[in-house]
């Protein structure tokens, strides 16, 4: 089974953490295939680089569509274009958010969601208010970290990180809590040691999940939303 | 003041149509400026299209800003890319889906939605979930016309469209119908008239709640979720 | 365009002030048309008050409908009487809580209200939920002060609204403030430069959107509950 | 344990129908006392009525208060002026909507109601919206007659509930039918009956969910939206 | 009428409270028949012993409905088995959770749940979920003690419920006060008493709301998914 | 990987089917341990049914936590127990209808269900709007057959099956069809091309799913609702 594993942004760095991350967690008959986004912002911080971050992303869909392969994680936890990806793309597309707050419902009544930068707070509530679990979420935090700065050894990001994990532990009453941005995928074996919670990394997560839509032969409905583009 | 009526596709006779509309119902003191998408699909029909148009409609928002542009009218029915045109303009963005089902809902208890193809019914589903107003639309349906046939005159569109919203009428129990598409606009009066319903149209709409906005000296948050883009 | 701002309280300095607010941002071409409520309560506090407004809310609403009003904002955040007063009447009728919360949503992913007393905090929070926009709203607050101490001046209550704001603005993590009382409608543009976060007042937004609903040739549907009165 | 049942609308027919109903159900100790509404519409069929009823409905139940009432039925499935009657009266007071659909989902997973005219159909759904039942309502539904149809013998009334009733059963896959008009209370047992399934009064069960809430010493919060109204 | 009053856990000292509850605030023509679990755990904290106390709790509904009883409350507070238990009896069965925040939003706008253990809290958080009354209630709180500290004399765990009710009336912003577990039933008026808000037991609420239906010829509804076990 | 899945009831025919779907789709280091429940139904049809099943459900639950058991599939649509089974169980532990249902939401906008008999839909609505996936779901519907109906040869129960499928597709506007009962695991191919829709089966999405859990090192969470039962 062959997997595209694509983070949106142009960053190479956090794509190879990403990548390593997915290839780590799956399963041995499992091809990931790395991309990074073509055109695309360094990071993506809000709507607008969610926005310039999709052209690029759907192209190198359509690409995979060309080249057999058989699912599709998009690893930014904003869920960029996930319904432009699943018309041009005939297997599976997951974005990580959605991957991840499904998997932290399965295995816990309540999460909390810790992200980067504050901006992104909104735009996950909404995302996670769409998904249906918003009475399962207890709050979506911010580290007030830049996404790039998860790049840079030495900029005290990951103890950020775990500093508002550990607030989430301590005042929202959650069982489980989600980490709200692909980047933070290498961190979370140190952070569930660190902080005691399971801790649920999207990436991985999500490429387990396709796996397991195509091993049941499951692929993207083309009745109704889904279908092809028409025009292209 | 000065608003900017932007139709995401690329479709000049479709924007002619849509400024028209505007400019017939914008109030004295306004101007509006008609813009078309560029590099855009020729009519917006599922969420690739929608992906494709936004960067053009971005680069057009972010001239608007520089020229002054008071408030920004997107007509198209998807609604598409507003949050990160929020992000890169100062003034109020409104998209015609999220303005026509506000003000259906001050006029009525429950509306129906009349689009064109059935692949965009699920789409306006989730953006009136998005919006809080799933409990007050009837039902989203579709005339089942490509958008563009709302552009040829002998298509029998709007003859389709019309039937759409008798069997709305008749079927639904709603007390007003909102038009689905931002090619529709021309034809809310003829379709009042016909029909005996309550015909809203998106277009017209937002153009006036813009002005609104504007009158009442509201901008765009920049607190927050829509904070002008970081990187750009 | 002639436009019914009507304060359903009994209190005269408080309709001069929301007349004076509705007048000043409304368009040029608009007559604002103010009153007060007859045999009304000197203030709406509660739903008692409230429904002791009413009937003299719809005989000044009957009125306006033979005057050839063409819109009506019913000045009382508690929204009183909406659904009985679309029924006299032919042209759009707003409430300004609606007005308010949906323009929030236009311009910010989440707002806050801070109203009058305590005891109206779950009446908005019903009327939010209503509207659908529990999502949308952080938290609705209240500045512990009688709806007429907004009258006196030295009261102290302009000051109490201004903190409680800031309070919104430093827990409620909030991207807009609600001004939950229409005798807050002169404190806009003060309580916007104190605390630096977007300040909306429903009167003034709720005169623009009727100018807007009225311009687009909407008027209330009479198809189904906002009939004209059968007995009457 | 004396019970106020209150007819809001000023049809003496029908109050005596409606207080029949209740001391047929009530318990051997309970005094149900009836009254009419004073000034107010034949019958409610709609917001205006509904509006138009509430003063003298909170003239009685003040003067209740005084007369050491112990709690008060809403004998209008419109459940008009609740909270202000909450706000005015010491004990419990119960809309007869709102105890007909609690009750209804305490023995049915699904109910579906059939009131009068269709235009009280978006109101019984707004009332359901608030109560949180909506997942637990098929259908509301109309059986088109005027509400006081109900009180002319020979009048057809009757034998269109029961077909409604009917339809309901056979489109709805409900398990139980709730009455959505206090007119219709003497015909429970008649319509259980012919169409066989549990069919719900809402008076009935009102006037004994009063008792209940009386009976284990339940009182109206005072802490909050229902405190005693400030200026009266 | 015969109400059986079946407290699902094995410990006779809390069914002999329970029933003491019931009996004390039950109607004069009422005969509580008090019921430990048969084979169960001897506290339900958490799905594991709820699901263990079910099997023995269906059993003596069996006997139950030959023994010609008219209604049953079943009193724990995580509603065990209901569904389960309205399949095998005639008459109304009402769990202690439903009947008292269904009690609670009669009475008030909002209310808080104070229970025994952490663990529950998500457990009444769905159930209320499931109930459509999120949305009236403000917060489910544990005060930390196991249930059968509440048979414990000297035990301090009253105290430590009365300290949570006074931490909800400061924090919550409620208007009434939800008694998480049937232990807690003899505690209500002295927790009225301590805290001066209204406390809501759901023992003797659910007695009297099943008198209240069974008053109105009530029985669950056998069509759908109450109807008899097929294969029993 | 070891995964047990384990059908509630006891007929060993449905089990020997679900193990085989399973199986089929599990990856290649994965071993399925099937088992059949005891002391149990011969099928769950109803809350009874489910009631019944728990407790041998719970004793072989425990049983595999000390065989070393990485995950476990509660193969019945009702997903029974399944908050019991994560408190007695380390590892992930998922329903089939859970399972299902957020597959189908992640490759379709909308699904319908279609499930044995009748009394099993309003079971299974609950259980989607628990999960949060009711403006996903259009339809829950029943092809009217006893669940041990698929097991017999010749009952007509597949081309049932079917037909709903059918009626789902041309009546409901669905983009996928979600098996409501384990017994038509086996059909799923045969429906698939018999419909032209893709359908999912919850058997083989929740062993893959398990299989993704674990394969992230993701466990219950054992803060909170699902830690050790305490007693025990």
């Amino acid at each position: 089974m062959k997997i595209l594993v694509i983070n949106p942004n142009s960053t190479a760095s956090m794509t190879d953490k990403i990548v390593a991350s997915a290839r780590q967690k799956a399963s041995a008959g499992t091809t990931i295939i790395g991309a990074s986004g073509i055109n695309a912002p360094a990071s993506i911080q809000g709507h607008y680089d969610e926005a310039m971050s999709v052209p690029g992303l759907l192209a190198r869909l359509k690409q995979a569509e060309e080249e057999g392969i058989d699912g599709v994680v998009v690893a930014c936890f904003d869920d960029p274009g996930i319904g432009a990806c699943r018309e041009v793309f005939s297997g599976p597309v997951l974005g990580i958010c959605e991957a991840a707050v499904k998997a932290a419902s399965m295995i816990s009544t309540s999460f909390s969601v810790v992200t980067t930068l504050p901006r992104s707070v909104p735009v996950i509530e909404e995302l996670i208010h769409g998904y249906g679990l918003s009475h399962r979420c207890r709050r979506v935090r911010s580290a007030a970290i830049p996404v790039l700065a998860l790049e840079e050894p030495g900029s005290g990001a990951r103890e950020k990180v775990r500093d508002e994990i550990l607030r989430a532990v301590h005042e929202d009453n959650c069982e489980a809590v989600v980490l709200g941005c692909a980047g933070m995928a290498d961190l979370t074996e140190w952070l569930t040691e660190e902080t005691g919670i399971p801790v649920i990394d999207g990436v991985t997560v999500a490429t387990r999940m396709v796996e397991a839509l195509v091993g049941c032969g499951l692929k993207t409905s083309k009745i109704g939303a889904y279908a092809l583009p028409i025009q292209d």
